[in-house]
């Protein structure tokens, strides 16, 4: 008998499910993409009930969830829930990809293009706008990875919450809380950082191009930020390892191309088996894969 | 030219349509399903003609209708409300199959399953949760076999509403209202009865075991509860002819893989024409056609 | 590598998105269709860059945007907003089909059926109805084929300013109001009409026999009314070039498989280029090449 039809299920927590997803999805070679929007952990359970109770075990790796949507905790809340109601020890259970507004393989792929230029086991790195969802997920990786971060915020008790946080995911995690309220700030949290990652709110200039030109170590710039203008003046959309005044610099939309093959790669693994979850974590195992 | 594309538009009465009835459709050959949720009688009808006014009647085979929800009211209004904008007369209708809460696929499911067992044109039954959705399909089932069924509820007179009722749907039903309010109640309804079919609300147990034990007709039990407890205390989740103390069990994930041959059979069968209403006679007499 | 899916993405101003348009888009090729209802000017952003970011361009004519729902005003606003979030400038565009309530399949049908029967060019109309989405959209084409069109309504002031609104898009139109509010005005705005269209709201008779009997000039009636009674009286649902007292009669279904043949070639049409829009006038373009 032919194999089971590759059913993608897309639990959006905004009202309207993405496209983006559905479309990605597509192409990554889900066959049927069945989309809800409006999911809360308060309506969840039938839909993961629908998933487990259609199909045998042996046919579960060919259903699958994914969670998406603009805010990113909600999409975190809706991953625990649905966990809740999965039986894996009858065997029933599918496998799940969370990325809520592209955070993790937008984090995942900040940093597997920085570990294309430097040795991360030892990098100096700074990331600012360190304390939103892209940021923390990329500080955590660069934590992981062994190098120092810093991880900078307008306020610095909320970097140092940050910090304090990853020490418990990662042990031993070099991590340092800085302020970057203000222009005076900028040197001390430059000092000696071979990578800047910006991932902060959009319409911002974080680093100003002459706070930055002092910055001798400075050998990789990362922006994340969608629109005009860059997080990091000077920055263009398209850098994609462009280098300027002898920096390799990467935009948003040169990080985006690792991102989509990060993305379509979680997904095509979610029809592996029936048991994995993708968090920020798993699908940065998967990009150092990939090329 | 190619058939046209078997396209099943599923009507929901909750507001996010049945991830369960949309898989079940796709294994079951349905290549498009078009889902809806929040599907009332008030919004219904430019959905149906959409339906029949897009295709001619030559290829209105390729497009059925499937009508669940967890409410099976309100799926009940939904098809007759359905049913009012087709126009056979001109060659403009298509296939329904009504199934809300799996109801109709549910009972179906037990009474085959019974049907394996015992001869159901002269066998004594009991229903628990006879005045339920699922509990009524049995009974009415049961009934047009040609047994003698005993309808159980809490409230005398709400058994004796539903015999009523099957009694003008059935000419000479032999069904007969029995209250199982309390403990007293059981020996009398359980008195020569070789087959009782528990469909209560999850989570009571309508048949303690110490009181079963001295019904010396018994042969067949069935318990259609998903959620432990059983409602027949000692039948378990996965019992499928099962023998405990010389009597047949069946747990409710016993008659899952019937209930969902059914259920897949009658969606393919969908497809075979374009005037077929499947409620639960016609989906009863699917079910006594496979195996 | 094969080519990738052909994605066609459903905005639909009304709550549940049509099935109509989701069947006929199936049927035209589309081998995906994400379906959105209560689609806003306000929420369709999202959705539109989820078009434009998941594809290069050169596989952008892939994916393309449906515009529906029944009320013609609202799909017209959608449509404006929806061109503001491309960007084309950077080839990232996809091609857009509007037919809110079928209003442009409706009038293009319409128009390329007279165009059968008469040389448009000289032809001398009349539309009733013709203030209504589907009247305006006639009106225009007929004008545009370079005839003298006369608009009828009830009111003459908006009959007028449909008038003026045409002389602006088409230069030279030969456009004239006419009040149809009573029997009294009917001789006088059908005196010496070769064509009348009727695209009244249902259940209106605008013409009624006794009064077009005295129209000696008359070939061509057709009748865009799908719900009984006609809004040219003697005029049948089915009628499609059938002669009645010398008259070529069209009604509403006659007309109807021109309509769902010009629905379907603009769709496949959609995957041919990733910068076209299908309004009116270029749908009525593509009903030209037809047959």
């Amino acid at each position: 008998m032919a194999e089971k039809t590759k059913i993608l299920v897309q639990l959006d927590t905004d009202a309207l499910p993405s496209v983006f997803d559905r479309i990605v999805a597509i192409d990554a070679g889900a066959e049927q993409v069945l989309s809800y929007g409006g999911v809360t952990p308060q309506n969840v359970a039938p839909l993961v009930h629908g998933c487990i109770f259609t199909r045998g075990p042996q046919d579960l790796h060919r259903t699958a969830i994914f969670i998406g949507g603009s805010d990113v905790q909600a999409g975190e809340a809706l991953l625990s829930e649905v966990r809740k109601h999965l039986l894996p020890q009858y065997g029933l259970s599918v496998s799940i990809l969370l990325d809520p507004n592209g955070a993790n393989t937008t984090a995942a792929a900040a940093v597997r293009v920085a570990a294309r230029h430097l040795d991360l086991s030892r990098a100096r790195s700074l990331v600012l706008g360190g304390t939103g969802p892209v940021g923390q997920r990329v500080v955590r990786l660069l934590a992981r990875a062994g190098g120092h971060v810093r991880v900078g915020s307008r306020q610095l008790e909320r970097a140092e919450a940050v910090c304090q946080r990853i020490r418990a995911q990662v042990p031993g995690a070099g991590v340092e809380a800085v302020s970057v309220a203000s222009a005076a700030d900028a040197p001390a949290a430059l000092d000696g950082r071979q990578l800047v990652i910006a991932a902060g709110a959009p319409g911002v200039v974080l680093l100003p191009k002459k706070i930055r030109d002092k910055a001798n170590a400075l050998k990789l710039l990362i922006d994340l930020n969608g629109v005009p203008p860059a997080g990091i003046e000077g920055v263009e959309l398209h850098d994609k390892g462009t280098i300027r005044d002898g920096i390799v610099c990467y935009g948003a939309l040169g990080v985006g191309s690792t991102k989509m093959k990060i993305h379509k790669t979680a997904v095509a693994k979610l029809f592996e088996s029936h048991t994995a979850v993708f968090d920020i974590e798993e699908i940065y195992q998967l990009a150092l894969h990939l090329d």
